[in-house]
């Protein structure tokens, strides 16, 4: 019965039905998170390259205005190395850890909350989100207490108060934060972003944590490609990390992963930022990508 | 920077890659459009043909997930003429037009509000969208007075209160509506549904005011199907109605887009149904499909 | 001291103040049900006979204008065999019982949904209440599985979703509720009415569960009218199920009896629906009419 | 179809009938009136006879019940002659008028607030209202001038801060308020309790304001008592204060009337209060009783 | 750097320096305390001497101001026994304890409501503070029973339903309550007003229960003014009743605040209400005045 | 009647009463106030000595404790000139204005937003203020278009949307605002911040635009120190400005005060922020301090 138009808009047409094929494909995907909350922990390639500084703010972005909620917790390590050199800081190290002085923590909130934090702002309001920057400092956000006397204003969060963040996310507003905190001693002190994202994510009691990293995902034995581990429960993932098949940079994350997940959040991922759009792909699609830890 | 991971993932991420260009050229249209009024006429081939109906309902609940408000106003023309076939009940006719009697109303009335409406329910559900069915009788939505005593129970809208839609519309129900009204003598009176669709995106201050028809749009020259009208001003179309140059059956539908466009609604269209997704090809690309009517 | 004015207005007078008093003495009563919900199964003589109809719709009215929360659930028997018959189905028989195939609930649909629901929410229309009819379709309101394979399209309920009743009767709307459900399988389903307005009391969490039927209430024992049963626990209503000393057709309204009050409802009545304003009588009365079932 | 059922039940039901049509006549009444302000100018006979003190609490208690939204302003006269006797306190006038000095208005505030405001919102209680006494000094209602310097403590309104009666209203309380004023020297002021009505009314934008009087109405000819007006424009009430045909105690009542209806009031009522349910008759029945003055 | 400006505004800028410092010190107290509610029993020298009447006034004003909740429990012992003195009405005694007969509870009434209440409400309206007057009666606060049928209208509580209170509170007003009760017989009854504060403490869930009294607080031994007690706990109390070391006025304040202290209000404290800003002065400074009791 | 307590506690409560009647000299301020959007402009000396930057933190603390509402907008002439030294950027000059070229605005972005824009928010957190800061980029907070093409990243403002910051003042945070812009072009621009504070202000209909400085306020006669204005309307501004008595870096404050004030800014204020708690003299004084600008 519904004869077909004649041909000038046929092309056209056949390009809109696979448009359309593929938004009917999301529905399902944003019926089930719609207002629900991720934290995404932001660093690595995925904001030093443009082409993908672009994606992911476009992934965000259209994340917020079908109804999901992100929270996004940015890092800022080459960022502060190469700031810290612009301002001739000598790092000192005491066991083998950088000791954050005075003057360090200085460039490290500087560097954080200057350049980093509204950087990423303008990108995500670029793309149409309605995005604000915070630092833990903000509303006492985090609060913490020195990690090692030793290490100077390197901080442990003793205390998460979401509400900022929880009254932005309810406006529609994408929270960008900054690792920072609040001593309790009244300084700033720099944490652990990746910690940080953690902490967050189970004080929002967010749905999903979202670890974009430069790896594939983790792998059951490091030096073997082909052994990328697709799902991991927690205690799976407590074995490897006691096996010490994981390098050291992933520690903090899978602690936080084994913490929230503990904590009642949904799902934890680690996905590999260097592949464009990997956001929409983990969220908008079944099998995902990375490694995911559950339960 | 961003090295590309190994090979079995690729084809998978190329494929996403596709998708996700897809939602973000989507993108402007959502901000554009949330939170916005869409009165869509549904009828003809897209109600008739099964493929259509089911593009159609997932274009519908995919319009409010993504939180446009799409209300439904349905037509009911061939079920209603097999319906009176069924119940033998012969049509009468005066100067050229069918008199609908007691017995005429009350097969359109179970026509309309027991089959096709939840038909029509029934069908968006099953593609996730909150629905709810009513008639112009539910909340005295439709008032209408007799539209000529000769023609029975035909009624002529003489009042709209869309508070019991808008209520509805604010909690993300999607409304599909029977074009039936409250008589002011208190009996069930038949009202065109092109023009009960015009007069709540009126009442309802709709954004957009949308015909799926049997037709790719209005034609300059009905014989000349290269004369097809793309965009037409409220006085164009004045004109053309004037010229003669337009079908019987079309002229309610263009009379509500006048009248529509001049209570404020800043567009109408005329659609060909008989396209798949015709409505997302509508909403979401900007040179749209079908006429579109402007102030 | 309260001089009595002259005569003319005498008769008036006397007349108001005995209205002032009938109205003194509905107090308590507003008072105590004031903002609580009433699910109403309506059906038998006080939906066939006009007298009573008429009644019924000014009693359903006057509740809800006086701040009481009525749901009405209707049943559809004696129409749907005429409207079969008009159809020319042949009913078809398992084990005594009839079939509901595919044309079958075709036909129960169109007369639930097209004439029976319609017809009711215009006349408490008339009566000045603000309703708007439903089906179990409508916002996923009933959802149900087959009873029994062989009895084709009758439902057994599984899920109660009253959002959207609660919505309306939140907003003073009085929802009229049409007993069909949509299947796990995607098709209608037929319901029996009284088990779906008990299920319905159920998920409102509702004051009272009222039957509207044509007897005068339960018998102790059948063949003697004097043993009418006034009051009865739960406990009581299972002994008299079990004695076998009630009719069939009675049986599931028991059964939704029992199972509301365990479920937290106050009082269930089994009402006579041919007695004018029973609704009324039964609310505004402390003796009330009829059999009550309480916990 | 309808079969009545056997004898014991007749007689209660025939009087159910009866009571159900005078439920069913009210129902107009409470539609038109529902979340409308009504005050109420309370004294006279009305607050001194004990019959018709209970009436009046029960048909006030009635219409806050249904949803009407009562608000008491009552007088005091007899009492405060009284007190002011058991005071020992003797009255000196000016011009025919009597002084009211630092030792009456102790004697005004102590009667009107201490006396006459607890026991009408206990009555009022008494018959199931949520009643909360106030005087014009609690939250500044009125704020007043002196009206004359020879008069003393005789305050003038010039300002009315009706936001605390507007929050006791939407809460379902009855208001129940006691003419004194807060001076704007912060002196407490007398305020006659009509124009204090009548200035509340306006504030409020009310739907009626009433008096209850111990008169019939206003009479066209004040010796003849056939010459009860039953409506009166505000010119005709103008040209018959000019006429000099009104009592002198009535003049502020109609004062009141006349800029009430300026002000946008709808009616005001003079009500013989000495009638059993004045109130009830007024607003519930189309004709109602004595006079009232339409814009 | 910040040079300091000439001469002239010298002296103004070292006053203003004082007073910003007696401001910053405030600041604790008002973020510990903002939106509490602290039920106050105003009496004694407090009352009745006009300085003291102004401070306290101002002091009440500046807690609701600032975010905290005063409400005000008023006794009217004094006022009482003069406005009986002057009505000419004889005190009878049985068993050592003064009958409150109708004539009496008459008194009463219009003393504490017709008299005290309103010039409290008036003196804090005149310092800024949106306040009003209630009795017990009002919105049925206090429902009592009487305490030995040998008293006459002696209440003791039997319910408190601070309704009414919590929303005066929350819109901002203080509320000024009367020691009044309406009767489960409908008859108003007296209270004892330092027992009607601490039931009315216990039923808003108070921050702090205070008595300002006519002693400088409670002491270890009667005779020796050195004995003052800063802190008590409530097993401390009981032990200090038990000796007999509590002069027999004292004997209902402590017994509500043992009573309100294990209800969960945090403090409750005997004030000397002789010394101005006595409130303030306990409210806004750590130590405080009086005796503290504690949990 | 207040018989005095004795001695020990007794220079205690004097010390109370002084504090007592500072507190009351300030309740006719708070009670005006309450609710008011106060803009300043906070630099100068009172960002740079430590004294008065904890003076100023505690200034805005206890207003927004007390239910002012702050708004903080803050420059960094200095910091800015000093981090660029550090980061070795040498200023280019056009027409003798300081060129803003990409190295430049990164330096400004860094320090405003990653600097001093923090340690403001954290100094007034250690005050009990729930502080939170953001540049004009978040939220698209100012929208700016360069101001001269030679000058680079120099902007002018085009668009504020306040939207942001009257959630965080209408939640009872102090948003403390960086002047940074959000430019059409994408870009970030440097907005002048006493410009910015004018824009902030018009664009909330503040009750007072307030400009902290380090000059006692305006002079008529620059040269003579006797000739400060204390009150001027905006007619006597201009004139003044005309005159050319006043500085160049007053211009664009005194520009801002004008347009604000036009736009129904109650009162702009030039303050002298070298004195201690010159915000509170301000607010809580009636005669105040430095110039006031009026309508």
């Amino acid at each position: 019965m519904s004869r077909t138009p004649p041909d000038p808009a046929k092309s056209r047409i056949a390009r809109t039905m696979g448009r359309a094929k593929v938004l009917m494909e999301a529905m399902p995907y944003i019926q089930e998170f719609k207002g629900k909350t991720f934290v995404i922990k932001y660093g690595g390639s995925a904001m030093a390259d443009e082409t993908l500084r672009q994606t992911f703010a476009g992934d965000v972005a259209l994340l917020a205005l079908v109804g999901l909620q992100p929270v996004i917790v940015h890092g800022g390590g080459p960022h502060i190395t190469r700031a810290m050199g612009q301002a001739g800081v000598e790092p000192e190290w005491v066991d083998g850890l950088r000791v954050t002085d005075a003057e360090t923590i200085r460039v490290v909130q500087t560097t954080l909350a200057g350049e980093i934090n509204p950087d990423i702002v303008r990108l995500l309001g670029s793309h149409g989100a309605m995005a604000a920057g915070l630092t833990g400092i903000d509303g006492s956000l985090f609060i913490a207490a020195p990690r090692d006397p030793k290490l100077g204003f390197v901080g442990e969060i003793t205390q998460v108060n979401p509400e900022l963040i929880q009254r932005m996310v309810a406006e529609g507003v994408v929270p960008v934060v900054a690792p920072l905190a609040l001593g309790e001693d009244g300084n700033v002190y720099n944490l652990n972003a990746d910690t940080a994202a953690g902490a967050l994510a189970e004080a929002l009691g967010a749905e999903k944590l979202v670890y974009l990293t430069d790896v594939e995902g983790l792998y059951r034995d490091l030096g073997d490609r082909d052994s990328l581990i697709q799902r991991v429960t927690v205690e799976g993932l407590r074995e490897l990390v006691a096996s010490g098949s994981v390098s050291k940079g992933m520690l903090p994350k899978l602690g936080s992963c084994i913490s929230a997940i503990e904590a009642g959040i949904h799902h934890a991922h680690i996905l590999d930022g260097r592949v464009q759009h990997a956001l929409l792909l983990e969220i908008f699609t079944r099998e995902g990508i990375g490694t995911m830890v559950m339960p």
